[in-house]
């Protein structure tokens, strides 16, 4: 049995990816959550991944005695152990295209990351005002993810970016939550692909469970005070 | 035939990864060099790229009519498409690891590519003492760099990161450079690793080329002025 090692549901976007993957195709694991006390040497969060994970981040996954971190090779790794899943699209053009894509977001997007971290259950539109009315970075970023996701959706006639669910829309589901948070402005076709994103029962799932866990960290939440 | 559009040799760090690779791999492909006058909008290198890359980036592997962009999906792709070569290790466990080390590289050590970009022909050792003094986050990237190399040149008993030249040490070839090119102080098992891959046909090639360039970039050089 897999055991999957994430973040704070509610802040982690890296730990959503794989686990929405897993979830979305009904490929069953044990998940163990270490909260994000800190990231400092001494919290209690590196104290448990050390030893397990050799960059002290999450999402990790272990396999027996194998340990893979980083996303992408986790993306990687079930995708390989699960040929019957078709997690990777069928086609070798498509599925090039998409681990392009899904490369792309693992070094991309600093901007669009940086100033719209990960945050579930908040409503940040005022926050998303300024930002989108200050930030060219994020604009720049907004633009590019339209771009893609309109081309793929109309390359792949839809609903998901590739035709039927891959890596690819588990790698931009925490995009999806960013833009719904902070209320960025996008077109309608970009909406309604967020919006069946949000519809898919693994995200579904994960926000619920972002939701419930009401653990404000002040480190996660540069534009509120904790209530 | 593929056609791997890449930057100036002497600087840039992606495009060296793929060409390697199929170098290396002795894999038969059209260098397509896109000169960095500048990455400004309107410069020479982004309307090269212009319809080719949704990034406006190097390197862009071109196979027919699919464009591939992004090293992680590029290497992928170019694994995938010669599974003779054995590009990954063939162990499911090895190769999981190095899908682990490569999307670390890919999304991390941004200290260390921050503070000491990629300049083959340079010899930076003056720079390279003040850095190792005063950047912390680099001496924390070399640190986690010499872990990950000892821990794997141990458990697969060299020459190269998993036993055979894998994408692996064709990702971390550039990080080899700047050890070099800053004199950054390293054990001597990762000196040895480095001069190894140093040796390798499809690293000196690029170095050699990188060398011959003689092309100077102001916007590439924080730490020399034009000779
Ligand atoms: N490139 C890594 C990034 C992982 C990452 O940054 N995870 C965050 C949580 S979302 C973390 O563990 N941070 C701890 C730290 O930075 O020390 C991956 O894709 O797995
Ligand atoms: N994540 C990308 C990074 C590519 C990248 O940043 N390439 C640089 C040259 S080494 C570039 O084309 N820069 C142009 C720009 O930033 O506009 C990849 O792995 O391919």
């Amino acid at each position: 049995m897999y055991h999957l090692f994430i973040g704070n549901k509610n802040y982690s976007s890296w730990s959503m990816r794989p686990w929405v993957l897993l979830t979305q195709a009904g490929i069953p694991f044990k998940e163990v959550m270490v909260r994000f006390d800190s990231f400092a040497p001494d919290s209690q969060f590196k104290a448990t991944l050390q030893g397990l994970s050799p960059t002290g981040k999450v999402p990790l996954l272990v396999d027996e005695d194998l340990a893979v971190w980083d996303t992408l090779a986790i993306a990687e790794y079930i995708a390989e152990q699960h040929p019957d899943k078709q997690l990777w699209p069928k086609a070798r053009t498509a599925r090039a295209q998409a681990r392009s894509v899904c490369a792309e977001m693992h070094s991309g997007f600093t901007a669009l990351r940086g100033n719209c971290p990960m945050n579930i259950e908040a409503d940040l539109a005022d926050a998303g005002a300024l930002i989108w009315r200050d930030k060219s970075g994020v604009r720049a970023d907004v633009q590019r993810l339209v771009e893609m996701w309109s081309g793929l959706l109309e390359a792949y006639g839809g609903p998901m970016l590739f035709g039927e669910f891959s890596v690819a829309d588990a790698y931009y589901a925490p995009v999806c939550m960013r833009l719904k948070t902070y209320g960025l402005p996008v077109p309608e076709a970009i909406a309604a692909y967020v919006a069946r994103v949000c519809g898919l029962p693994g995200v579904q799932a994960w926000v619920e469970q972002a939701r419930a866990e009401q653990d404000f960290l002040d480190f996660e939440e540069p534009y509120r005070m904790r209530p």
